[in-house]
């Protein structure tokens, strides 16, 4: 059997910056034990990506927005006959617990920016090679400071964002469950299909292809056209893969 | 006895260049067997900040110039009493073999953007959380290749610049050998001093004081202030340091 692509697209622009923000989130900690000497670099970048994404976007306000929408339409299902209404009431303790937390929380990365040594890595780190010695003393200095202490450091960054992720993580693990993957056929490379008012579409393509989806679309209707990895160009093969898309 | 803090500055703008440069090609080989799921982040963004700095300044006329100035240098000690010509000889012919490799070498980065895969990558991969599946299918695909497969890709692009690497370590190798360590302090955290002709001053620097460098000066003349990393004060602290001077 051939290794899987797995690959995700969203269909509006908060959902791509939702997906942004999930990827950074998932880096800052994979990142936040330094078992690997450049885990720091990946760890910063992040960080400050996610602090540029805060500055261009009200993410709180606009995912507090859709994880109510979410809670509306599990609530239309309360009491319907043949809905486990166990699971059901346990999505909604979930998505209040998440919401609760959401609103309580600090405006997104104050206490990041507030950090004096954070700010002080973030005005130099995006120039070239600038994360030297002589550009950025302070980071250097940190480096050499204890494991445990630079991962408490960590912990205590990632912390002020916890909200954010914990209601993320579960606005798009609600989001992808409504999704039912199906065997799908690109004739010639190509698939276009309608879809109500769906955030993202997920796809598993077999590797052997040597393809890659370029994707465009909105909400209700959407184009898939398959380019070969090697060369660039459009492919024209029959290309069998799944599809799923959630609302 | 305390961590030391090992830290470099360069006195001139090329030299800095070059500290970054170093600093970016050790990056890139120490992430090019992809040990970690996040190395391909630190290698091709260095990559990247390399390519902006190729952009930048001319850097393989530069190198050429300094490894020449070196050559003179270590020329004129050819039959002199007292030094041994055996290891002159060694260095004079490593100088000549990396001055000969960069004069053969393509124009720094050259093959690097042609590269159409490394092209796509980089017009995105900038964008805050740029480096998700959707904004950058060709990475994504690239990911799911055999790590072998990925790891020969990376082995070329180090191929391409290494005659920078060969030239670029050897210059600096040298640079820093001409710096001998000699026990310094610090009264009330500040340290001054005349250089002749320097490039780099490296300081070891013990842990416990909890203070880091800031450096401003020249080739001719620099001075040393130390500031608490806690809360980014001078110091009024005697600072005990080692101290190299390179020419």
């Amino acid at each position: 059997m051939s290794t899987i692509h797995k690959f995700e697209h969203p269909l509006n622009e908060k959902t791509r910056i939702y997906l942004r923000v999930e990827a950074l989130l998932r880096q800052i900690n994979h990142c936040s034990d330094f078992a690997d000497p450049q885990h720091y670099q990946v760890l910063f970048r992040s960080m400050f990506d996610l602090l540029d994404i805060f500055e261009q976007i009200q993410l709180k306000a606009e995912l507090a927005k859709d994880l109510e929408k979410q809670r509306i339409s599990y609530r239309n299902w309360l009491n319907v006959d043949g809905v486990n209404q166990q699971m059901l009431q346990s999505v909604l303790n979930d998505l209040d617990a998440v919401h609760r937390g959401l609103m309580s929380s600090e405006r997104f990365g104050v206490s990041l920016k507030e950090d004096r040594f954070l700010s002080v890595v973030r005005q130099r780190f995006s120039l070239p090679g600038g994360s030297c010695c002589f550009d950025l003393p302070s980071l250097h200095y940190w480096l050499h400071l204890p494991i445990e202490r630079r991962q408490q450091d960590a912990q205590r960054w990632i912390e002020s964002v916890s909200a954010l992720n914990a209601a993320l993580n579960q606005w798009l693990k609600l989001t992808r469950e409504t999704g039912v993957y199906h065997a799908q056929i690109a004739r010639n490379g190509f698939f276009q299909s309608d879809a109500e008012e769906a955030n993202i579409l997920r796809l598993n393509i077999p590797m052997n292809y040597g393809v890659l989806p370029t994707i465009s679309g909105h909400k209700n209707r959407f184009a898939i056209k398959f380019v070969n990895f090697e060369n660039g160009q459009a492919s024209s093969q029959d290309v069998e893969f799944d599809l799923a898309v959630c609302q």
